[in-house]
């Protein structure tokens, strides 16, 4: 490609944003911004993105058929699933204006995932245990009604995205073929230039399963997401779920007297153990919950923690919590909120304290009393020790792995592919169930597995770019050489040029040629940078029929023979 | 590819549709119906899709460059443009429930078509007269609110479109580019298999242009459009447009005195003719129109026509034509709507006649009278010959092109591409200037062009399908060879028709395998007329190594070698 005919350039004085990989791919010519999370992809952003495209279609292809589903949706498959009012992200289309919504009134889903899709067109079409295990895949545009969206690729409202559906009889089938998407999914990473910098991560499971489902999260300090990596099991959690046990807290003082001190309206841990003159770690943080039966339950963890509710949900074995009301609060209490501790509750309330208020001698607590907290509390004598800590805290920097007790790493890192074993939450919802070898009917299992080509796209940004500009691996750059031209005022050298992008293009090499006549070498150079090419070419007067190589992450070029450059790359 | 292996299958019983092609495609397993215009592609769908857009995409990137624009478009642009109230196929995004309008509230236009986008696209990167001409294409999904959506891929609420937008100093810039696109658009409907059934068609301008756009429009009985053309001149021209000549008619009867007759509440000509005992063709259709500068326009074609108002507008020359109110009908004829004539109509009152009137001697003509006909009207005696008679009917079956005098002949076609002198209106939307040679501003010329690989693909369904099925073009049929496989319950014969399935692939040649086992070979070879690939390789028992082969638009078959299959096809 002749630079001077693609449409688009480079522009360093473009504005910054709040995001590397925005900034840079503007400044670069690889996309525009429409609006906050809506982006343009320019040509160069085009090639990027098809490529990446054209990798996980490959990958894909191995274990799965491609279909295109629709955009829009009915509303009534959203109903179905119970997801048309409580998904947070979802959009519907309405006619714009007046005479549009003369003629068609109808309201459409704008689909942000395609699980209420597939299970009625799987349905459609199998239903003998013979056809199963099936799985279809799409690359497609999605749409989420994100409410912040400053992380250029990496959170968009309109995004690129593969999604795959997978459907089986049983939970081992699920299984194994869950294993088969994680290698294609090892083969998608690595052949894109991530693998070495990305973990599976486990993570929550939703309400789809007991089980984890997994990230793929790659190293980059632009990651949305504190990845907890203990190193000797080689185990990555996302944060919503690390296990975590808190270092424990050396305290040899003096067991003091039991007191309680009025401080009114004191809110937070960090003001009350200033206004007590302790340290954060000698308060307490209990917060009261109600269960989907009624169940009060106390959760209490060391004040520099907060709860983890899918934790707490797990140690309850319960479906749904909710903040308990202020009359729950008082009753149990007879206080007002901001006052509750647990000491002295009724009976009738569970008590769940986390790991992290052991060890501890002349902590604080809320006094179950308006206005007052309760100062050097002791297990044992003020409070019985529990049967069982238990670990219901968001797990921070310092915190250690229960299983082996070493220290986690804690890392940044950004979702570049998540699978997860739906079970048979979307399959019930549909009534979708197949017919086994007796001709009884049977629940059908499902796995879902998604990739954001955009993201990762905005990833390898955040990944490889340096203070020169982009830095692109391979097999996604948008060209494997960019030719610089210099002096191409100068005939000789125009021809020689010209020749030289004609016989690479004829060997099957990408090219783009900079064929700009009246741009100063400093500036070509610089734009070779921004646009990051793995390798540039150099034809200038100087150099006749010899060629300036280097590679753009070298510091040093080198001159070749014309007919090495094949070889070299 | 395995039969077995692919997802979805063919269902002859399904569901029969007003469409050929959405019935045909869904029963063959390329597509399926979510609602009313739109599907999702199944796996043979998306190959066939793809095939398409492969090929525009080829030739599309011989003239300009490819990029890939946001579905979501900020309202203010549409705005810019004037066309957020009026366009009446115009969506909207809004937040599906009340968590997401919790969290983002905006709402967002979802793109029909992107000159609104693209023309402040490249105002940000090209101002200089050195940077023109540039165009830029994109292959992607676009929204339209259709109030019906019942010609399968022909007309869809989702659908898939290449749009290429040029940019011009000049006019005659635009019109050169115009040429290279027609070229290009003529590759990919030969590349296709469609061009010999395809016209360029002069259509409306629209409101951009004084000049035609160009439909390319392709035979067939399903298609929405009717197109007159005119043989000896190979000219063809959509209705909305197509200059007219009615056929003259012989009167030879005896003038007779002009009379008055009562005739209440009769609707329509049909209706008016039987009372009065009279041709349709005596009777005359009268309108009262307004222009946009009060103007009131009496415009009369003979009863059996309708009157054009594209044309009508040209005629006078004005901008917007509006039906005359209630009261100017009054004011101008002394009489209710219903009688409007052009006998005695007052001076202010522009009269347009179309030609159609003409040759006729005792005619009807409403009598300006409320509830009142005048006939046996005759031109000279009742009513002045005007100075000119005017085309200003809609065309219709049986008329004459009027630069040759033939009848034209009226073709079905269904639109396969559309190209679109926009001259200046988008760029004067945006204020979008170029500097020329002198610094000077001056005005952009655009251009834009459309081809709709989904409806392209409904359009081959529609041209090539037979009574058995399918038929696909070898261009872009889902694969090259359908290999049936019969007795494969016999290992060698499976054996060998695996080892077949191999060495085509490796050969290069795209095949679907029908490996099923326990499918008749009746129903193989129903399920391969259905499916529609080019070539059919039969392996059997009886055929020991030989191979049976049959073309899908051939009845006979023959019996070859196996290494003559690459040679045959």
């Amino acid at each position: 490609m002749l630079y001077s005919k693609q449409f688009a350039k480079t522009n360093k004085n473009a504005k910054e944003f709040e995001s590397k990989n925005a900034t840079l791919l503007i400044k670069a010519g690889f996309i525009d911004q429409v609006m906050a999370g809506v982006y343009i992809y320019l040509p160069l952003g085009v090639r990027v993105l098809s490529k990446i495209e054209t990798i996980i279609r490959e990958e894909m292809d191995k274990i799965a058929s491609e279909v295109f589903m629709s955009s829009l949706a009915p509303q009534a498959i959203w109903e179905q699933t119970k997801r048309l009012h409580t998904i947070d992200v979802l959009m519907k289309t309405t006619p714009a204006n007046d005479v549009s919504k003369a003629k068609n009134d109808n309201e459409y889903v704008l689909s942000p995932t395609h699980e209420d899709m597939v299970t009625p067109l799987a349905q459609k079409f199998y239903k003998s245990y013979k056809d199963f295990p099936f799985a279809v895949y799409q690359i497609q545009t999605k749409f989420r009604n994100e409410p912040r969206a400053k992380s250029g690729l990496l959170r968009c409202r309109e995004f690129r995205m593969k999604d795959l559906y997978s459907f089986h009889t049983s939970e081992a089938d699920l299984l194994t073929f869950y294993e088969k998407a994680k290698e294609a999914y090892w083969n998608v990473f690595n052949r894109i230039g991530i693998g070495p910098f990305t973990k599976i991560v486990l993570a929550s499971g939703g309400d789809f399963t007991r089980n984890f489902s997994h990230e793929y999260q790659t190293l980059c300090s632009a990651g949305e997401d504190t990845i907890f990596y203990a190193k000797s099991k080689d185990i990555a959690y996302n944060r919503e779920i690390a296990p975590s046990e808190a270092p424990k807290i050396e305290q040899s003082e003096e067991i003091a007297p039991l007191e309680e001190v009025p401080g009114e309206g004191i809110i937070g841990v960090e003001a009350l153990a200033q206004f007590l003159k302790i340290p954060v770690e000698k308060t307490t943080k209990t917060i009261l919950f109600e269960t989907e039966t009624g169940t009060v339950v106390a959760a209490a963890v060391r004040g520099d923690y907060e709860i983890n509710e899918l934790k707490l949900l797990k140690v309850l074995g319960c479906q749904s919590l909710k903040l308990a009301s202020a009359a729950t609060v008082k009753r149990v209490t007879n206080a007002e909120i901001g006052y509750a501790g647990i000491l002295n509750l009724p009976a009738d309330v569970t008590v769940i304290m986390d790991d992290s208020l052991q060890g501890r001698v002349n902590f604080e607590m809320g006094a179950n009393k308006t206005n007052y907290h309760s100062i050097n509390v002791n297990f044992e004598r003020d409070l019985q020790l529990p049967s069982q800590f238990y670990d219901i805290k968001l797990a921070k920097q310092g915190d250690l792995y229960p299983e082996t007790g070493e220290e986690y790493e804690v890392l940044k890192m950004a979702e570049v592919g998540n699978i997860f074993p739906l079970e048979t939450k979307f399959s019930k919802a549909f009534d979708y169930r197949y017919l086994d070898e007796n001709g009884k009917e049977q629940p059908i299992y499902m796995g879902s597995y998604g990739i954001g080509p955009s993201r990762v796209m905005g990833v390898l940004v955040e990944v490889f770019s340096d203070e020169k500009g982009l830095v692109w691996p391979e097999s996604v750059a948008p060209y494997q050489v960019h030719l610089v031209g210099l002096d191409l005022k100068d005939e000789t050298v125009r021809a020689y040029a010209f020749e030289v992008y004609e016989i690479l293009g004829k060997q099957g090499i990408e090219v783009l040629f900079d064929d700009r006549i009246d741009v100063t070498a400093g500036a070509k150079f610089a734009d070779a940078d921004l646009i990051g090419i793995p390798h540039r070419l150099v034809v200038s007067r100087r150099l006749e029929k010899k060629i300036e190589y280097k590679k753009r992450t070298e510091k040093e070029s080198k001159i070749i023979e014309l007919e090495d450059v094949k070889k070299i790359m």
